[in-house]
Protein backbone atom coordinates (compact mmCIF):
# COMPACT_ATOMS: atom_id res chain seq x y z
CA UNK A 1 0.00 0.00 0.00
CA UNK A 2 1.38 3.29 -0.88
CA UNK A 3 1.24 5.45 2.06
CA UNK A 4 1.44 9.24 1.96
CA UNK A 5 4.21 10.85 3.32
CA UNK A 6 2.73 14.13 4.82
CA UNK A 7 -1.16 14.30 5.78
CA UNK A 8 -2.90 17.52 6.69
CA UNK A 9 -5.54 16.83 9.02
CA UNK A 10 -8.65 19.56 9.35
CA UNK A 11 -10.48 18.46 12.62
CA UNK A 12 -13.48 20.22 11.90
CA UNK A 13 -16.77 19.75 13.50
CA UNK A 14 -16.48 20.29 17.53
CA UNK A 15 -19.21 23.04 17.84
CA UNK A 16 -21.63 21.02 15.71
CA UNK A 17 -20.69 18.05 17.96
CA UNK A 18 -20.79 19.82 21.64
CA UNK A 19 -24.40 21.28 20.03
CA UNK A 20 -26.05 17.77 18.86
CA UNK A 21 -24.84 16.63 22.41
CA UNK A 22 -26.82 19.09 24.26
CA UNK A 23 -23.25 21.40 24.99
CA UNK A 24 -22.78 24.82 24.30
CA UNK A 25 -20.40 25.21 20.97
CA UNK A 26 -17.22 25.98 23.14
CA UNK A 27 -17.22 23.20 25.26
CA UNK A 28 -16.64 21.12 21.69
CA UNK A 29 -13.27 21.87 21.76
CA UNK A 30 -11.93 19.88 24.57
CA UNK A 31 -13.25 16.32 23.09
CA UNK A 32 -11.13 17.16 20.39
CA UNK A 33 -7.80 16.68 21.88
CA UNK A 34 -7.03 13.11 22.49
CA UNK A 35 -8.05 12.08 18.58
CA UNK A 36 -5.36 14.35 17.64
CA UNK A 37 -3.16 11.92 20.19
CA UNK A 38 -4.61 8.71 18.68
CA UNK A 39 -4.38 9.61 15.26
CA UNK A 40 -0.63 11.01 16.25
CA UNK A 41 0.18 7.60 17.45
CA UNK A 42 -1.88 5.64 13.94
CA UNK A 43 0.53 7.85 11.87
CA UNK A 44 3.49 6.94 13.79
CA UNK A 45 2.50 3.51 13.79
CA UNK A 46 1.60 3.57 9.60
CA UNK A 47 5.19 5.25 8.95
CA UNK A 48 3.65 8.46 7.99
CA UNK A 49 6.27 11.07 8.17
CA UNK A 50 4.97 14.55 8.61
CA UNK A 51 1.09 15.81 10.08
CA UNK A 52 -0.43 19.20 10.67
CA UNK A 53 -2.60 20.07 12.27
CA UNK A 54 -5.28 22.87 11.32
CA UNK A 55 -5.48 24.68 15.18
CA UNK A 56 -7.21 27.59 14.60
CA UNK A 57 -6.72 30.84 12.67
CA UNK A 58 -6.96 34.62 12.63
CA UNK A 59 -10.36 34.12 10.81
CA UNK A 60 -11.30 31.98 13.90
CA UNK A 61 -10.42 34.30 16.02
CA UNK A 62 -13.28 36.03 15.27
CA UNK A 63 -15.69 34.16 16.55
CA UNK A 64 -17.03 34.84 20.48
CA UNK A 65 -14.96 34.81 23.46
CA UNK A 66 -15.75 31.95 25.42
CA UNK A 67 -15.14 29.70 21.76
CA UNK A 68 -11.71 31.55 21.34
CA UNK A 69 -10.78 30.62 24.61
CA UNK A 70 -11.72 27.22 24.63
CA UNK A 71 -10.22 26.17 21.32
CA UNK A 72 -6.83 28.23 22.06
CA UNK A 73 -6.69 25.89 25.09
CA UNK A 74 -7.14 22.93 23.44
CA UNK A 75 -4.13 23.88 21.46
CA UNK A 76 -2.30 24.47 23.87
CA UNK A 77 -2.89 20.96 25.48
CA UNK A 78 -2.51 19.08 22.34
CA UNK A 79 0.81 20.62 21.52
CA UNK A 80 1.83 19.90 25.15
CA UNK A 81 0.44 16.38 25.00
CA UNK A 82 2.79 15.48 21.61
CA UNK A 83 6.06 16.76 22.71
CA UNK A 84 5.77 14.11 25.27
CA UNK A 85 5.59 11.71 22.37
CA UNK A 86 8.12 10.98 19.93
CA UNK A 87 7.61 13.56 17.59
CA UNK A 88 9.45 17.08 15.95
CA UNK A 89 7.06 19.55 16.88
CA UNK A 90 6.58 23.00 15.03
CA UNK A 91 4.14 24.93 16.10
CA UNK A 92 3.63 28.41 13.20
CA UNK A 93 1.76 30.86 12.83
CA UNK A 94 1.19 34.90 13.24
CA UNK A 95 3.26 35.11 16.84
CA UNK A 96 2.77 39.14 16.28
CA UNK A 97 -1.02 39.38 17.68
CA UNK A 98 -2.28 39.22 21.10
CA UNK A 99 -3.73 35.83 20.37
CA UNK A 100 -1.45 33.64 19.78
CA UNK A 101 -0.52 31.87 23.06
CA UNK A 102 2.56 32.67 24.96
CA UNK A 103 2.70 29.23 26.29
CA UNK A 104 3.62 27.82 22.18
CA UNK A 105 6.05 30.41 21.94
CA UNK A 106 8.72 27.81 22.86
CA UNK A 107 7.28 25.52 19.65
CA UNK A 108 8.12 28.09 16.93
CA UNK A 109 11.01 26.43 15.91
CA UNK A 110 11.21 23.16 15.14
CA UNK A 111 11.87 20.92 17.97
CA UNK A 112 12.88 17.18 18.85
CA UNK A 113 10.93 15.08 21.71
CA UNK A 114 11.85 12.09 22.63
CA UNK A 115 13.54 9.80 19.80
CA UNK A 116 11.99 11.93 17.51
CA UNK A 117 10.67 10.23 14.01
CA UNK A 118 7.20 12.04 12.99
CA UNK A 119 7.36 15.48 12.45
CA UNK A 120 4.31 17.15 13.66
CA UNK A 121 3.12 20.50 12.49
CA UNK A 122 0.53 22.71 14.01
CA UNK A 123 -0.94 25.88 12.98
CA UNK A 124 -2.00 28.54 15.80
CA UNK A 125 -3.10 31.64 14.74
CA UNK A 126 -2.58 30.77 11.03
CA UNK A 127 -3.47 33.29 8.17
CA UNK A 128 -3.53 32.46 4.74
CA UNK A 129 -2.60 36.15 3.73
CA UNK A 130 -0.16 36.22 6.67
CA UNK A 131 1.53 33.05 5.53
CA UNK A 132 1.39 34.19 1.78
CA UNK A 133 2.46 37.43 2.61
CA UNK A 134 -0.33 39.19 1.01
CA UNK A 135 -1.41 41.14 3.97
CA UNK A 136 -0.67 45.43 3.03
CA UNK A 137 1.01 46.12 6.45
CA UNK A 138 2.06 43.58 7.73
CA UNK A 139 5.79 43.33 7.32
CA UNK A 140 8.57 46.12 7.15
CA UNK A 141 11.07 43.49 5.69
CA UNK A 142 8.75 42.05 2.89
CA UNK A 143 11.14 42.75 0.53
CA UNK A 144 13.31 40.16 2.21
CA UNK A 145 10.91 37.24 1.85
CA UNK A 146 9.64 37.29 -1.86
CA UNK A 147 10.31 34.38 -3.29
CA UNK A 148 8.88 32.78 -0.37
CA UNK A 149 6.44 32.17 2.00
CA UNK A 150 6.19 32.16 5.85
CA UNK A 151 5.37 28.30 6.09
CA UNK A 152 8.26 27.25 4.10
CA UNK A 153 9.12 24.61 6.66
CA UNK A 154 5.82 22.49 6.18
CA UNK A 155 6.48 20.29 3.16
CA UNK A 156 4.06 19.80 0.51
CA UNK A 157 0.96 17.83 1.80
CA UNK A 158 -0.31 14.59 -0.15
CA UNK A 159 -3.55 13.76 1.71
CA UNK A 160 -5.85 16.27 3.31
CA UNK A 161 -8.50 15.01 5.57
CA UNK A 162 -11.51 16.98 7.05
CA UNK A 163 -13.73 15.77 9.43
CA UNK A 164 -17.19 16.93 9.76
CA UNK A 165 -18.44 17.13 6.13
CA UNK A 166 -17.64 20.34 4.45
CA UNK A 167 -15.66 20.14 1.30
CA UNK A 168 -13.39 23.13 1.87
CA UNK A 169 -9.83 24.35 2.64
CA UNK A 170 -11.01 27.23 4.65
CA UNK A 171 -7.89 28.86 4.33
CA UNK A 172 -5.42 25.55 5.11
CA UNK A 173 -1.88 26.46 3.57
CA UNK A 174 -3.02 27.11 -0.29
CA UNK A 175 0.76 26.52 -1.19
CA UNK A 176 1.42 22.98 0.44
CA UNK A 177 -2.24 21.92 -0.99
CA UNK A 178 -2.16 22.55 -4.08
CA UNK A 179 -1.82 19.27 -5.52
CA UNK A 180 -3.07 17.32 -2.56
CA UNK A 181 -5.79 14.87 -2.79
CA UNK A 182 -9.04 15.96 -0.56
CA UNK A 183 -10.96 13.56 1.55
CA UNK A 184 -13.66 14.29 3.79
CA UNK A 185 -15.13 12.18 6.31
CA UNK A 186 -18.53 12.99 7.33
CA UNK A 187 -18.25 12.26 11.29
CA UNK A 188 -17.62 15.20 13.39
CA UNK A 189 -13.57 15.40 15.03
CA UNK A 190 -14.30 14.48 18.50
CA UNK A 191 -15.99 11.56 17.36
CA UNK A 192 -12.86 10.31 15.52
CA UNK A 193 -12.28 6.66 14.81
CA UNK A 194 -9.33 5.23 13.52
CA UNK A 195 -10.91 3.74 10.55
CA UNK A 196 -11.60 7.52 9.53
CA UNK A 197 -7.98 7.33 8.64
CA UNK A 198 -7.97 3.86 7.54
CA UNK A 199 -10.97 4.59 4.98
CA UNK A 200 -9.12 7.50 3.81
CA UNK A 201 -5.51 5.83 3.24
CA UNK A 202 -7.65 3.44 1.09
CA UNK A 203 -8.81 6.13 -1.04
CA UNK A 204 -5.76 7.57 -1.21
CA UNK A 205 -4.05 4.46 -2.59
CA UNK A 206 -6.79 4.14 -5.21
CA UNK A 207 -5.62 7.65 -6.54
CA UNK A 208 -3.25 8.71 -9.44
CA UNK A 209 -0.40 11.26 -8.42
CA UNK A 210 0.26 13.55 -11.25
CA UNK A 211 1.53 16.75 -9.54
CA UNK A 212 -0.37 18.76 -11.84
CA UNK A 213 1.67 17.28 -14.36
CA UNK B 1 -31.86 29.03 -4.48
CA UNK B 2 -28.52 30.45 -3.11
CA UNK B 3 -26.90 30.97 -6.91
CA UNK B 4 -22.57 31.21 -6.33
CA UNK B 5 -21.89 34.54 -7.51
CA UNK B 6 -18.25 32.87 -9.08
CA UNK B 7 -17.96 29.21 -10.03
CA UNK B 8 -14.50 27.26 -11.23
CA UNK B 9 -14.49 24.85 -13.91
CA UNK B 10 -12.06 22.26 -13.82
CA UNK B 11 -12.63 20.16 -16.96
CA UNK B 12 -10.56 17.41 -16.52
CA UNK B 13 -10.62 13.46 -17.79
CA UNK B 14 -10.35 14.61 -21.56
CA UNK B 15 -7.46 12.22 -22.21
CA UNK B 16 -9.25 9.51 -20.21
CA UNK B 17 -12.67 9.70 -22.22
CA UNK B 18 -10.46 9.47 -25.81
CA UNK B 19 -8.76 6.34 -24.18
CA UNK B 20 -12.10 5.19 -23.24
CA UNK B 21 -13.59 5.78 -26.32
CA UNK B 22 -11.17 4.44 -28.73
CA UNK B 23 -9.03 7.40 -29.36
CA UNK B 24 -5.54 8.67 -28.55
CA UNK B 25 -5.63 10.68 -25.42
CA UNK B 26 -4.60 13.94 -27.54
CA UNK B 27 -8.08 13.60 -29.19
CA UNK B 28 -10.22 14.14 -26.31
CA UNK B 29 -9.47 17.38 -26.21
CA UNK B 30 -11.26 18.80 -28.84
CA UNK B 31 -14.44 17.32 -27.15
CA UNK B 32 -14.37 19.54 -24.53
CA UNK B 33 -15.05 22.56 -26.08
CA UNK B 34 -18.79 22.56 -26.76
CA UNK B 35 -19.18 21.35 -23.52
CA UNK B 36 -17.73 24.80 -22.41
CA UNK B 37 -20.21 26.94 -24.20
CA UNK B 38 -22.86 24.76 -22.91
CA UNK B 39 -21.91 25.56 -19.48
CA UNK B 40 -21.11 28.98 -20.46
CA UNK B 41 -25.06 29.30 -21.38
CA UNK B 42 -26.62 27.65 -18.31
CA UNK B 43 -24.38 29.80 -16.18
CA UNK B 44 -25.68 32.65 -18.01
CA UNK B 45 -29.84 31.72 -17.83
CA UNK B 46 -29.05 30.82 -13.78
CA UNK B 47 -27.37 34.38 -13.48
CA UNK B 48 -24.53 33.13 -12.28
CA UNK B 49 -21.91 36.22 -12.70
CA UNK B 50 -17.92 35.04 -13.21
CA UNK B 51 -16.78 31.66 -14.48
CA UNK B 52 -13.55 30.70 -14.52
CA UNK B 53 -12.46 27.74 -16.46
CA UNK B 54 -9.05 26.03 -16.17
CA UNK B 55 -7.85 25.64 -19.52
CA UNK B 56 -4.09 24.75 -19.26
CA UNK B 57 -1.06 25.25 -16.65
CA UNK B 58 2.41 25.56 -16.80
CA UNK B 59 2.94 21.88 -15.66
CA UNK B 60 0.52 20.28 -18.53
CA UNK B 61 3.30 21.72 -20.66
CA UNK B 62 5.70 19.02 -19.86
CA UNK B 63 2.88 16.45 -21.85
CA UNK B 64 3.71 14.84 -24.92
CA UNK B 65 3.89 17.57 -27.60
CA UNK B 66 0.94 16.31 -29.62
CA UNK B 67 -1.19 16.57 -26.39
CA UNK B 68 -0.06 20.05 -25.59
CA UNK B 69 -0.88 21.13 -29.32
CA UNK B 70 -4.11 19.87 -28.53
CA UNK B 71 -5.24 21.94 -25.67
CA UNK B 72 -3.57 24.94 -26.64
CA UNK B 73 -5.63 24.73 -29.96
CA UNK B 74 -9.04 23.61 -27.90
CA UNK B 75 -8.47 26.67 -25.28
CA UNK B 76 -7.85 29.31 -28.50
CA UNK B 77 -11.03 27.87 -29.88
CA UNK B 78 -12.79 27.82 -26.90
CA UNK B 79 -12.10 31.62 -26.26
CA UNK B 80 -13.01 33.02 -30.03
CA UNK B 81 -16.21 30.98 -29.02
CA UNK B 82 -17.07 32.51 -26.21
CA UNK B 83 -16.02 36.18 -27.62
CA UNK B 84 -19.24 35.62 -29.60
CA UNK B 85 -21.30 35.40 -26.43
CA UNK B 86 -22.67 38.22 -24.44
CA UNK B 87 -19.22 38.30 -22.33
CA UNK B 88 -16.35 39.89 -20.64
CA UNK B 89 -13.55 37.88 -21.21
CA UNK B 90 -10.22 37.62 -19.76
CA UNK B 91 -7.34 35.71 -20.32
CA UNK B 92 -4.50 34.87 -17.46
CA UNK B 93 -1.83 33.20 -17.94
CA UNK B 94 2.37 33.57 -17.95
CA UNK B 95 2.70 34.97 -21.06
CA UNK B 96 6.63 35.47 -21.08
CA UNK B 97 6.69 31.62 -22.22
CA UNK B 98 6.40 30.04 -25.91
CA UNK B 99 3.47 27.82 -24.60
CA UNK B 100 1.34 31.29 -24.66
CA UNK B 101 -0.63 31.16 -28.04
CA UNK B 102 0.17 34.22 -29.58
CA UNK B 103 -3.57 34.11 -30.92
CA UNK B 104 -4.65 35.13 -26.99
CA UNK B 105 -2.58 37.86 -26.83
CA UNK B 106 -5.39 40.42 -27.34
CA UNK B 107 -7.87 38.97 -24.31
CA UNK B 108 -4.82 39.63 -21.82
CA UNK B 109 -6.95 42.78 -20.85
CA UNK B 110 -11.02 42.54 -19.83
CA UNK B 111 -12.48 43.21 -22.72
CA UNK B 112 -16.44 42.78 -23.14
CA UNK B 113 -18.27 41.06 -26.30
CA UNK B 114 -21.79 41.15 -27.27
CA UNK B 115 -23.56 43.10 -24.63
CA UNK B 116 -21.24 41.80 -22.12
CA UNK B 117 -22.93 40.30 -18.97
CA UNK B 118 -20.96 37.09 -17.21
CA UNK B 119 -17.43 37.30 -16.28
CA UNK B 120 -15.27 34.67 -18.09
CA UNK B 121 -11.76 33.99 -16.98
CA UNK B 122 -9.84 31.60 -18.74
CA UNK B 123 -6.79 30.62 -17.08
CA UNK B 124 -3.87 29.77 -19.81
CA UNK B 125 -0.69 29.07 -19.48
CA UNK B 126 -1.68 29.33 -15.61
CA UNK B 127 1.11 28.48 -12.90
CA UNK B 128 0.47 28.51 -9.19
CA UNK B 129 3.89 29.77 -8.32
CA UNK B 130 4.07 32.64 -11.40
CA UNK B 131 1.02 33.67 -9.67
CA UNK B 132 1.86 34.24 -6.35
CA UNK B 133 5.52 35.14 -7.49
CA UNK B 134 7.06 32.45 -5.94
CA UNK B 135 9.56 31.25 -8.89
CA UNK B 136 13.14 32.61 -8.25
CA UNK B 137 14.09 33.83 -10.95
CA UNK B 138 10.52 35.16 -12.49
CA UNK B 139 10.47 38.96 -12.44
CA UNK B 140 12.70 41.67 -12.57
CA UNK B 141 10.05 43.83 -10.99
CA UNK B 142 8.76 41.85 -8.15
CA UNK B 143 9.26 44.50 -5.58
CA UNK B 144 6.26 45.65 -6.92
CA UNK B 145 4.16 42.99 -6.85
CA UNK B 146 4.74 42.48 -3.21
CA UNK B 147 1.57 42.14 -1.60
CA UNK B 148 -0.55 41.40 -4.69
CA UNK B 149 -0.67 38.43 -6.73
CA UNK B 150 -0.96 38.01 -10.76
CA UNK B 151 -4.70 36.70 -10.83
CA UNK B 152 -5.88 40.07 -8.78
CA UNK B 153 -8.55 40.63 -11.30
CA UNK B 154 -9.90 37.74 -10.94
CA UNK B 155 -12.52 37.59 -7.97
CA UNK B 156 -13.12 34.90 -4.83
CA UNK B 157 -14.44 31.57 -6.01
CA UNK B 158 -17.45 30.75 -4.14
CA UNK B 159 -17.73 26.87 -5.47
CA UNK B 160 -15.40 24.86 -7.49
CA UNK B 161 -16.58 22.01 -9.47
CA UNK B 162 -14.06 19.56 -11.55
CA UNK B 163 -15.03 16.72 -13.96
CA UNK B 164 -13.30 13.68 -14.50
CA UNK B 165 -13.25 12.37 -10.67
CA UNK B 166 -10.48 13.56 -8.97
CA UNK B 167 -10.44 15.63 -5.46
CA UNK B 168 -7.81 17.80 -5.80
CA UNK B 169 -7.55 21.53 -7.06
CA UNK B 170 -3.86 20.55 -9.43
CA UNK B 171 -2.38 24.58 -8.29
CA UNK B 172 -6.29 25.90 -9.23
CA UNK B 173 -5.69 29.66 -7.92
CA UNK B 174 -4.49 28.71 -4.75
CA UNK B 175 -5.76 32.63 -3.05
CA UNK B 176 -9.25 32.57 -4.85
CA UNK B 177 -9.99 28.85 -3.94
CA UNK B 178 -9.25 29.03 -0.09
CA UNK B 179 -12.59 29.43 0.70
CA UNK B 180 -14.09 27.71 -1.93
CA UNK B 181 -16.75 24.61 -1.74
CA UNK B 182 -15.27 21.78 -3.94
CA UNK B 183 -17.45 19.49 -5.93
CA UNK B 184 -16.84 16.71 -8.05
CA UNK B 185 -18.43 15.03 -10.86
CA UNK B 186 -17.16 11.89 -11.98
CA UNK B 187 -17.91 11.96 -15.60
CA UNK B 188 -15.61 13.13 -17.31
CA UNK B 189 -15.52 16.48 -18.99
CA UNK B 190 -16.08 15.54 -22.58
CA UNK B 191 -19.70 13.84 -21.01
CA UNK B 192 -20.89 16.98 -19.84
CA UNK B 193 -24.46 16.99 -19.16
CA UNK B 194 -26.16 20.29 -17.70
CA UNK B 195 -27.46 17.95 -14.71
CA UNK B 196 -23.87 18.22 -13.61
CA UNK B 197 -24.40 21.53 -13.17
CA UNK B 198 -27.64 21.18 -11.33
CA UNK B 199 -26.20 18.92 -8.91
CA UNK B 200 -23.53 21.16 -7.87
CA UNK B 201 -25.53 23.87 -7.32
CA UNK B 202 -28.31 22.05 -5.27
CA UNK B 203 -25.09 20.48 -3.14
CA UNK B 204 -23.96 24.21 -3.02
CA UNK B 205 -27.31 25.16 -1.84
CA UNK B 206 -27.39 23.16 1.29
CA UNK B 207 -23.75 24.29 2.61
CA UNK B 208 -22.98 26.82 5.12
CA UNK B 209 -20.88 30.23 4.08
CA UNK B 210 -18.58 30.76 7.08
CA UNK B 211 -15.44 32.18 5.09
CA UNK B 212 -13.05 30.27 7.53
CA UNK B 213 -14.39 32.44 10.06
Amino acid sequence: MRIPNHIGIIPDGNRRWALSNGLTKDKGYALGINPGLLLFKQCEKYGIKEITFYGFTVDNTKRPAVQKEAFINACIKSVKILSKENSELLVIGNTNSPSFPKELLPFTNRKTFGHGGTKVNFLVNYGWEWDLNLLKDSDKTKKNIVNNIRSNDISRIDLIIRWGGRRRLSGFLPVQSVYSDFYVIDNFWPDYRPEDLDEALNWYNTQDITLGG
